[in-house]
């Protein structure tokens, strides 16, 4: 089957291989004349680029992205955007032992199993190069999020069980450090605590949270389209991640329904607001006008530099030290992955409210002076 | 938009509201040679069926499915199965005083803004009943699943954080308690939690855990529609979920690569099989043979017997007091929700997986003697 | 696979065979806010009822429709639709001679070897019945479509090659003979072709044409999603549909571009027109504001009262005589069919092209005052 | 919307504009294991390349494809083919008369109405460019038709109306001339014809039959994704496209029952086939066994060199000489488009086929020993 595409109306479609020619995107559904050119996109890209901290894979790769089609005179066409990143950096050859034999916690074995065959070299589809193709999609979402003034902020939230804490958070801190931690203190903590770990040839996981502000009531559709549905399988379709949850998430279960209903309430400019927000800013699976907010738990990479037991394609208990240059920690570079893969849905079910009501449908034909006899 | 239909080639959809006609559901992809009948669903439909204990709500209805279609002598035929559930006990007077409120915690406010209107008796299509609409569904893919050979349960896993323990888990213990927790120590501290909230007109929430035993490896795609991801769209499109995890979920973000990565093992049988199963059953987003385990986290039904804070369609501030026959407990009857949600989603993967591999395409076409001149 | 439904915004679901229970559809994606009941169905499912005339099947259905969801107080709710009409005269036993036999000309065979088995009374999915289902759904289509001031109308234009003259044409007329002919000659002539063939224990084909006023420009999406690739698809997927043309279709294929070129030119109101329409109201695969017209090609219905040639079951040569009550002539039942697959189509890329234009998308927003903080 | 992928199983998305960077397409759900390397691809582009006789555009384009992903030695890896072919002969500025003016027969005033604005240049992803992408992703499925016996064959019918007569159709003939028509006589004919044409500035028309030989029985799924609905649309969504029909099609609605029924025999080998096929080779959207055989009608190439009355973008009316380098005659390179087109439906359908009866999927599972506890 496909499967790699994703979204309604706003639709992407993705490609490459670690170590194959590059990596790209289609945008099929992106609504014409928006400005739009390489660097808008290429700064996010650079937020998830390897090779910036110690906590990262040393990999080089400047991975500059090109727009092939699209865009005329500056301005999308509404014709589907193609998006390709070469691969530069590739060495192939540390790959080469890694042909007969799978990683523990790598998709190695299950690729085999289900192709009868596998692009053995850095993972092949299955390499966090795979994200760059969903950032560079997500950049163009979260440039149109912006035009109807919303904001998508992701970050890191805890690395191994090292968290920010509520006082010490603020958005502008997130950048200043290369755990994108927005709380000084949780990173020097959380610093250490990957700088132990790299030392012992381990790595660490952590949780990384996205606080969508500006969304209209009403986004997300009744029963399997819920904003929270869709927004779960876009996260939870990013490599390593192992649990999603919105607003209180599991900690709602420990509530009662007193203490975790949010009370409606008037604000000040007569519209209406919560007390609270336990829900994460969904009600009914659609957006309620309040920040939204989900969180994500990512495993720690799999790939350590230690000897770990395992099989190779022959059936045969063996050991292996995988070599190659990994990130002790996916996280950080992970944090623009989540921000712009949220964008991706949220443009989406944008798009989708937009035929909610047959009053708005009506009165934007006639408005637009579309209809001719 | 859409929205009320989920899958692929195993593709149901839904429709119904809490106090019109009655729910049902197209089940359309079902292969044909099936053996099913109107038992075979009722079955599922009676475990989520209201009025069994104090823990659910009082309404009473019979919920009797009928098969409408796509079953011929006792077989499915391939075609589209149409299955339907009368609404008995419609109460919806006791909904007129919330025509023009909404309820904290539930989609009165979200539907009215998107749409407009609202059916507002019950939650209308927002209310859990659109639940047996997959349950019915989702006893079908049950069935299928059974046929090969593999099996799917749900439990209760913790009521406001009163979880079962490893060690007193056993899963014939399951329905001998109607809080479905097959563990009778921690249901009867559950059991005591619920009903102190009772007492005090509030409500809990709660976990629900499911394993599946017996998957093939592989099924799932790489990319969006990996088996996780669909997972997790299909648990977090249930009403009231609010987080969802796989195999250590969130756990694995206090983890290190050498703690959480499973070593592959040669089993005696010749077969690969993994030591541990942090993973959860699932790798590069792919079934990898051993238990897939996933987990929802349940919030606290809204409707509570106390007054609550709110505003009208008005925009004025109000009070509310929410009548009718309420869940002060969703957890034990969204058991079969979860067990048949996943039904869908991994029989709806099985098939997808059977066209991964030319040669088994042939040898499929070939062996099955279909390719005539 | 699926294949039971149709559409992308604007999405029915069918289900039903011939002589089960009945046969039904669920509309997803019908905008809020429409004022529909059962009146509104009904009228267009009358317009296919059989036993009208001499020249359509004895069979008596009262056809009856009934909205079991998606409405409340008289108005769609945006929730899907669900609609049923149950099977009444079902004479069964008139089908049990077939049940090992192929009748030529019918999809008995291709159903028993897709599946396996097959329901083998009248036809079972394969029934024209399952027609019922698309002109309930395109019923609410067509409603939608007069709000928006988009009018449908299909009519017999030929039947075994007598055809109604450009001269004698006038819409008033359609409705006022059986052949639903808007040309009294023609069809003086075409009644006695087929009565004629009737006598002869035969049966007759024809062409069906559509004409759509008061499309506004742009409906229809480039490449795959053409306006005229959807119309085919919903066109060709009406049993007995053996040939589709927009515009002057097949006929261009003898003109040349200087002919066929429609020239624009501005009308007296200052919007842009074209002095021709041989493209048939589509530019480049989108509407371009003139009227849509195109054909459909039914083949005569295969049921004869003649002796034929065939196979059974258990590949044996042998001879069939198709008992049963059947319409010696499809033509005159399927003219609401095209109308209503034709709306469907037309209102689902209505929806699509709202989301074509940034400015329109912020205008939407904006103006509806939907953003909060 | 979307509107640029095609395909449930085997889905392609094409990308590119005629003077942008190039043109490209992903195809997902591939299988893995086939044998393909860039040549596989490139003799399929070779047959639609411009530039190859008098009858063609001059426009000189190389068309080279390369392979950017989803191949590993060799083989397909089940992962998605990214296809490219840059464009290279690039004159912009015949076009930049263009801007301000719509063009007669062309998309340039329906994109402008749809989007705001255009890529004016060559018709930018209206061009004939786009359907590069269309072969290049049909060569593949072409292949993977191959692998299963199935031979897909298309050639020019007609031109103007004139047409290859049956007696001297023979398909070695096809390649032997610049208008791939498989008859020597209408062949010197319909160039005479052309020829006349191009003298006069003007262009032509003409029709192109599609024949399949070795399908199993069964591909298609009933009511709205049948074979003849699958191809309808595929086809229709070929710019200049204005007809399509199968089997007997148009004509079949002159004949009767008795003679448009299709006899059921058995043939020699004691498998079943028919005595005639006016069906086409699919009965009740099925395929039957037979030949499939459907046709395209394709309008006259909109470009010719004459003044031609039209409107400009401020509404004026004006004249236009279309410049820029032009096909008189779109039919010979359109050819290989519809083939590759059919390809892509047929095999896609014979991927979702495989799901049809449960027996043959628990054999697939059993017998490939892929269930593992």
């Amino acid at each position: 089957m496909a499967g790699s595409s994703f979204g309604t109306l706003f639709r992407i479609t993705t490609w490459g291989e670690s170590h194959g020619r590059g990596v790209g995107v289609v945008v099929d559904g992106c609504p014409a004349g928006l400005s739009l050119n390489e660097e808008d996109i290429q700064k996010y890209l650079n937020r998830r680029k390897p090779g910036q901290s110690n906590y990262t894979t040393k990999r080089q790769e400047a991975d500059v992205v090109e727009i092939l089609s699209g865009v005329f005179e500056g301005r999308t066409t509404g014709t589907p955007i193609s998006l390709i990143v070469y691969n530069n950096d590739q060495r192939s050859k540390d790959y080469s032992n890694l042909m007969d034999i799978y990683r523990p916690g790598h998709a190695d074995y299950t690729f085999d199993k289900k192709y009868g065959l596998r692009d053995y070299r850095g993972g092949g589809r299955s390499s966090g190069r795979e994200t760059i193709a969903r950032v560079a999609a997500g950049a163009i979402a979260c440039k149109l999020l912006e035009e109807m003034g919303i904001t998508v902020f992701a970050y890191t939230k805890s690395i191994g069980g090292i968290g920010i804490t509520k006082e010490n958070f603020s958005k502008e801190k997130r950048d200043k450090n290369a755990l994108f931690m927005p709380d000084e203190k949780a990173f020097e903590e959380a610093k250490e605590y990957v700088e132990q770990l790299i030392t012992n040839g381990d790595s660490a996981g952590g949780i990384i949270e996205c606080q969508i502000e500006g969304l209209p009531v009403g986004l997300g559709e009744p029963v399997f389209d819920k904003l929270s549905a869709n927004l779960a399988k876009a996260i939870c379709s990013i490599g390593a991640v192992k649990g999603f949850e919105i607003g209180d998430g599991f900690f709602a279960t420990y509530s009662s329904g007193s203490m975790n209903n949010d009370a409606f309430v008037r604000r000040e400019d007569g519209t209406i607001g919560k007390a609270t927000n336990h829900s994460g800013g969904v009600l009914g699976g659609m957006s309620d006008g309040s920040t939204l907010i989900f969180r994500a738990g990512f495993k720690p990479t799999p790939s350590i530099a230690r000897k770990q037991h395992t099989i190779n394609r022959q059936g045969e208990e063996t050991e292996i030290i995988v070599k190659g240059r990994h990130d002790p920690l996916i996280v950080p570079r992970a944090v623009v992955v989540v921000e712009t893969m949220a964008a991706c849905v949220l443009f989406d079910l944008l798009l989708c409210n937009m035929t909610a009501r047959l009053d708005r449908i009506k009165d934007f034909y006639v408005k637009k002076d579309s209809i001719q006899s």
